[in-house]
């Protein structure tokens, strides 16, 4: 007999990419930033103080708040703190969803919202991307209490339209998630939907785009009646104090963060062009990763034999998913490296 | 019309204890350690990297998990790291109880959990403690799925023996959570009862021994199993990198933990005798605050008079708490202010 509930005790948990101990390996599985977080981010790390630790954080986090509001225009009352953009996704399925409220989202997208919403114990109505992952029609008119659309969408690297995103947005009676942990790679973002629609939520991350994946930090922009909502989700101190500190210092370098994002999107650039020479075919990303699909060898296997080389990138156990890889970019030299290898590995 | 579920929306969230942004006040109002942490803990802080910022945190925390174990006497299997001791509570919510799945539990204790069992949907037995705060007989045979026994209670500070949370976790087919978030400040703690019983969760808390309630970290001792259901539930990425690396080092420094806290228990034993020279009712603590009742004026009103005077003391507006205090333990200094306030208060 188990003591868990019954859906928790079928659940297979998710699967977070493989994190290596080494540092000198080829690390592309994540997506993390290859380049460190701001040299202001460290400075304030060096001037934590002792206090900082002993007490508790502010609940709600006010100082990022304010420097959020302000990169976004709008008020620190369309911000709420996450611990990592995950803790967001966890509390729309818990503020919205159950048995009798489902949750929608296109696939193939981030697989940890089936996860969730096995844990929340509601049904999921998966609408499959066509071959281009333009924006399923039919998303609109699921009913469901809480659609996700994951945009740059992940592990595609595609990107649908502001108007796109917008006319869903007015067509569902129920919640908007639009899960832009990627959107930093973009050129163009959702953020100014929330003054026209009071059910649309963003979701942003710090672990891209500002080199932050350790620190876990991410937020919601939404208009202040659903920010307080999730509020009494949350748990009640749910970021620390160094990380507000010091995600607060990391948006507010937004020149270091400009200079490093368009050495990515270059570096992007290089990388599809180098992939799709050797026989690779990629959508146009806009995100720091590609989808890169090969048709002759199966996407694990060409996983394995990278691992093998010291180079880890992802692959995803799914339907529709058996012949692609989903590759971070890294710097130019770790991406030499890995062409070098797939070059091998083709030719085997 | 609202976009949240009927039992969110109709929610009032938990209410954490006020944190004033000014440093020169007294805080007695949420349990924080009146000593900083570890200088251990400091340097280990001046010695992270960039790297360990911008890469993903190990997901489970291992090198945490390995010093609890042995902190403990148990295998890191048996540990779970937490994002503060409110991650596991939530955690336990969601893995165990549903609306069919009923959590118990003696009140008055710790005010999060009906708030946690609202978000779960799920009803809750509330099985009042007798004057003396002794454990209910009739809490185990309510037939809960989830069992909490907070020990030390907060607010009362009060300590069950490890003998009767034994019995109670040997008569229950459930799980039993043993909330000990003060555990640091008792003679006894309950965590060898995991060798013995597959049934038992232990929270702890390195906000309060530890002086870390800024860095927001607890853990879970429970068997394999029991840990291993439970990781399916939490975030991919419940805790931080700098989180893992400083409450390590945080636990490593036992020397410098049991010094602070025998300065406390003395500290708690002379703020006890004070209070009680100046007409306050006081319960042995076992904890690092005292509950103090005062029949003559309103918990509230001096509540209040405390505040105006920069002191700051937890009041809770709940019945059977009206004429009671929840007062931290703090430097002796910080407490003579608290009494001389108190007799200016009484005497008015």
């Amino acid at each position: 007999m188990s003591y868990f509930r019954d859906n928790i005790e079928k659940l297979k948990g998710y699967e977070p990419g493989f994190q290596p101990k080494q540092l000198d390996v080829i690390k592309l599985n994540t997506n993390e930033n290859p380049f460190p977080p701001s040299p202001k981010v460290m400075e304030k790390l060096g001037k934590t103080t002792a206090e900082q630790l002993r007490r508790y954080p502010d609940p709600v986090g006010n100082q990022f708040r304010q420097a959020a509001g302000e990169l976004n225009g709008v008020t620190p009352e369309h911000i709420m703190c996450c611990n990592g953009g995950d803790d967001l996704l966890n509390l729309a399925f818990r503020a919205f969803c159950d048995e009798n409220r489902p949750a929608a989202y296109p696939v193939p997208t981030y697989s940890l919202y089936p996860v969730l919403a096995k844990i929340q114990n509601c049904p999921v109505i998966e609408i499959p991307f066509d071959k281009e992952f333009n924006l399923p029609s039919k998303l609109a008119s699921t009913n469901a209490a809480l659609t996700i659309v994951c945009n740059p969408n992940a592990p595609s690297g595609t990107f649908i339209s502001i108007d796109e995103i917008a006319s869903l947005a007015d067509e569902i009676s129920s919640v908007l998630l639009v899960d832009e942990a990627y959107a930093d790679y973009a050129e163009k973002n959702c953020a100014a939907l929330v003054q026209d629609f009071d059910n649309v939520i963003i979701l942003r991350s710090l672990s891209k785009g500002y080199s932050l994946a350790g620190l876990r930090f991410g937020y919601a922009i939404a208009q202040p009646e659903l920010i307080d909502g999730l509020m009494k989700v949350k748990d009640s101190y749910n970021v620390d104090s160094l990380a507000i500190a010091l995600a607060t210092e990391a948006i507010k370098d937004q020149e270091y963060f400009k200079t490093n994002i368009q050495k990515i999107k270059a570096e992007r650039t290089r990388l599809t062009e180098s992939l799709r020479k050797i026989g690779f075919k990629i959508p146009n990303s806009f995100s720091n990763f590609v989808c890169a699909e090969y048709n002759g060898k199966s996407g694990s296997t060409i996983h394995e034999e990278l691992k093998k080389r010291n180079i880890f990138v992802r692959y995803f156990p799914y339907p529709g998913l058996e012949n692609k890889l989903r590759i971070s970019v890294g710097l130019p030299e770790q991406d030499d490296k890995l062409i070098a290898a797939l070059k091998e590995i083709l030719a085997a």
